[in-house]
């Protein structure tokens, strides 16, 4: 039988930037029997999901559920507007942006990635004047796409999305704006309407506190339009018969039932306006952000982030001083208060 | 809070060929807090479910788990193996093999589909000398792959692959031979190596008992060196970097880690040597197939397969007499079995 | 870590007369976590599963719930209104019976034990005229209580309780009726205030589908009475403080907080009207107990009740013909539908 | 269905010195299916839980697992070894202390009541010299039997229990010394065996981190001796059928199955060489009360303990100061820390 090596206190202790820890009230809510995706109950369920998402993301426009993690939103917010050799614009902001870069250029797109040069581009949010500049010099429009990340897991930096959003506008340039905020949904401020993003990209289990296995696409009408002419191979990924059918709260093909009732309490549980509703949400990690940082500059030691405009709300990087060994200290932390009794 | 319509008894009640109950002791499993995929814990999970999953497809080459439902595996059997404009054959059994038919097109594949004619075709497994027959005929070996579904979910036809894989064989054609098995693995006898198969294609919702959202490809030596050609875009589909990485036990981006749970007590159940394992399994599902169809018969009903060569142990299809609404008879056991009290 | 020895279904199988198999329901509702049974949530709770206990035994007075199992509350029946030396008539139904009797004894009550001779006392529910023959000839009132059993478990048989109470009546004789329902109790007709029952006992773990562990005593006027001057040492077992603080759904001690989560839920699958409550229960036993005799007679078996009239609809005993060892048919049935693929 | 009002972080917050919060793991383990308590599953489940107890209680000696509430087991260790009339020696540390000597009157015993004068009573720990003084004075040896309270959870003082052991001796007194160590066991050191206890009294909800519904008695030969002459009456508490059918792993009446669940659970947890066993958990708790003690004084409030020797490690009393309201202080510790979001 599977076991699970569950701290001493009896709690699974997990504390990273992602899984995140996934609440009792979830993962029970998960562990209901699973119920025909055919069937009434069903549609019920996939209507409040849907809604629910809406208003995480601030969008009136539809979101896609994928029953595949957060990589295969990636795909396919790529796959659903591009053409083969379409070139795209992408920011370097750290390790998250390059391995969508990487992505890019595997499916056949030229993937030109922008940034600031050596470890500075690692240590700050996108510079929205590069995007401009290099939006103004493509006087063709040849540029489809300008693809940053919102919130860097690997850095700690929140990029301003206002700022790319117009960026693009002063270069009156008609590429769509995509934005990975895998990390930043629900944890970190988002308006995808309000701030002009063609296509959003997030997954589980980050903010919205669900294991991993399921990710989205938020649209705008722009993006559904370029969807109906561009070229890239695509069946799972393809939104045109996600929309149709998640019309009546079903989905084309077999969904992540066990994991959608999970997204269901966790709507509600981001949602519940007797709690502050999404505002309390990030007041509270903007609170705890703080306590962090204030506490890593007390030890005297530095932020991955150098530039407090985009220091993230929901993950701190702290950089190790010269000679010592950030794995030496991930085992000395792993052991005193993940394995052991702390005594 | 999330509720569910439970039955009377305190019981879900799902009795459909799928999604099939997940037993209690999958759901606690999956109910287990989500660990780290980058840590210690979640390499030992992956060699488990690997080396389960290598059992039960009855194969030393490659399983390739997805964090993705069954249409996903589908795609990722093409996508890996075929170039855009390839020629592959397909066999009409029935409606999943229609849908896997129209997404290869979708795809930019030219998918010719066989089959007999009218109603026989969804009757009938597949008709091995028609395959043999055609492929004799392709003196320029420009069909890439042979396609065909296992067990046909929508018509009660278990077809026999041994017969499909001795076709290609007399017809001395290179093609690939791909099965989708989604709801025949682990419930109709299944051998990927000893039968030839190339990509065998499944999903977890049917005979592994759990919820659905992964799916899987068993591969062949062959079809791993076809997709090194291969020119269809693919990222998160690509067989390359899982085999890489799965050595070790993990995934080359984000898996369904509870689900892994789920598979792993599953593997437990299906494999245990106390209850006969795979053998029994299969037995278990003939003997009460069987007993189905005698009472089908004892009803004085038709059964929609016609040739009881190829019955499915899994499922029974029953077509209704002249003059019977199927969807009212639906809705009879609906209200008398399911919804009510069995007073 | 615990495991149970799940059936190879994944799912436990028991089918034993008690405890009952636990509706998945009812087990998730008990694994919520334990709240503070001073806390305002609590007395919710409290004044929830009482009022339903109140529709299930149909009475207006109180039901007092002991977090103890069942043998408990038969101790506490008979500590809150006899006296040292106090004389009650009990009734011998079969093997609870028996047991109910020797606890009075061991409590220093002079119980005198009424039945039929030899086997037949076993196999016919409580004779009433002989119990309103034995008050009658009671002229001095030295008995203070008749106790009898509604259903006795060990062998199938469901006595009339109203006619025991017309017995009583008939006699003119002011003893106190305490009815055992343990195994009765939500599965058979019962009405504590119709039928003038003074003390019911039931327990947990048969009709209302939970594990053991709480028990009950329901209350009439008369025995609240009997009980201000009753002498027999209680505290634990008293129902005064009991009526007194579950007035604002809390308890004079502990309780037992997890199986009244589960309480609430069986009150909430009993009486729900969409279901059509107790009274569709009933039916529902009272068909399936048919089929069963049915099945005994058509296999040429012997019920072990020999009165059509006090068949239980819950249980049914089975005798074993000449030469047959129970024990060894005990072991088929386990080896072949417990402990093993039922192949 | 069921709900419960989980804090806003999707756990359920209960931070009070008993019920405790129950671990993951220990629900998850309560939630099994229930076994037949007759079969041979639940003879390793009942033999594996007294062998536990034994190591948690240090002692050879029988315990007594009652499938009642603690409230129970104090009934029990009075009716098992005094007769009515008997005279006990009870002292007053607090507010538990006085429940059960109310108790102890309330069946029938003389219940003497020894202890400081006004509020120093429940400052300080049993003073073991009046014990002492008191035994000596009684030269009749009428004293059947000395009752002390170890961790009292109304004041936060742990007495100690060695000092009232020695007392009995030095006055070569043969009464017997019943321990209640409720909320104690298995967070504070306690030595059954060692200390020269004759009956230990304990229950589930504090640490051994269960919800209420069973309590214990860890007994003494000299208790066990008592037992056979005492003439309190007991069915239910009785020792003897306990001991005899305990032998084999059963129970002479119904357990209380799923919480034997949570306790086989919970010894592992507890006794873990891997994490240290008892003695980590002692550790544990010193150093968690030594700190909890630290932030009362330099709050500048006082700790309600006035003896720094007797500082209960599991719970921290605090002196209000004059004109502050407890309720008051309370409802704002609930306010802002259990029920809203802690922003």
């Amino acid at each position: 039988m599977l076991t699970l090596d569950f701290h001493p206190t009896g709690r699974h202790f997990l504390q990273i930037p992602g899984p995140s820890p996934v609440p009792d009230r979830i993962l029970r809510a998960m562990s209901l029997p699973t119920i025909d995706h055919r069937g009434p109950e069903f549609a019920a369920l996939g209507l409040q999901v849907l809604k629910g998402l809406a208003q995480i993301f601030k969008t009136r426009h539809p979101v896609i559920i994928y029953p595949a993690s957060g990589t295969g939103a990636w795909e396919a917010a790529l796959a659903n507007v591009l053409s083969p050799g379409d070139h795209v614009l992408m920011y370097e902001t750290g390790h998250f942006a390059s391995l969508w870069n990487k992505m890019a250029t595997r499916l056949g797109v030229k993937a030109e990635f922008l940034g600031l040069p050596g470890i500075e581009g690692w240590r700050r949010g996108v510079q929205a004047d590069m995007i401009e500049e290099r939006l103004k010099a493509d006087t063709q429009h040849t540029i489809k796409a300008v693809c940053v990340v919102h919130n860097e897991t690997s850095t700690g930096v929140t990029s301003n999305i206002v700022s790319v959003r117009k960026a693009i506008d002063a270069a009156r340039h008609p590429a769509l704006l995509m934005v990975d905020t895998i990390s930043g949904l629900a944890s970190a401020d988002y308006r995808h309407d309000e701030w002009g993003v063609d296509v959003t990209i997030s997954g589980s289990q980050k903010g919205l506190m669900l294991p991993p296995g399921i990710s989205f696409n938020a649209l705008s009408p722009k993006a559904i339009e370029a969807s109906r002419t561009a070229k890239l191979p695509k069946a799972f990924w393809a939104w045109d018969e996600m929309i149709e059918t998640n019309r009546s709260g079903y989905f084309p093909y077999t969904p992540n039932t066990n994991l959608l009732y999970g997204l269901a309490e966790a709507c509600d549980m981001l949602l519940a306006p007797e709690h502050g509703g999404l505002e309390a949400v990030f007041a509270r990690h903007a609170r705890w952000g703080e306590g962090v940082r204030s506490a890593v500059k007390a030890w005297g030691l530095q932020i991955q982030c150098a530039d407090p405009a985009v220091y993230s709300p929901v993950l701190t990087g702290v950089m190790m001083p010269e000679g010592v060994d950030a794995d030496a200290v991930r085992k000395i932390i792993y052991d005193r208060f993940v394995s052991s009794w702390p005594a």
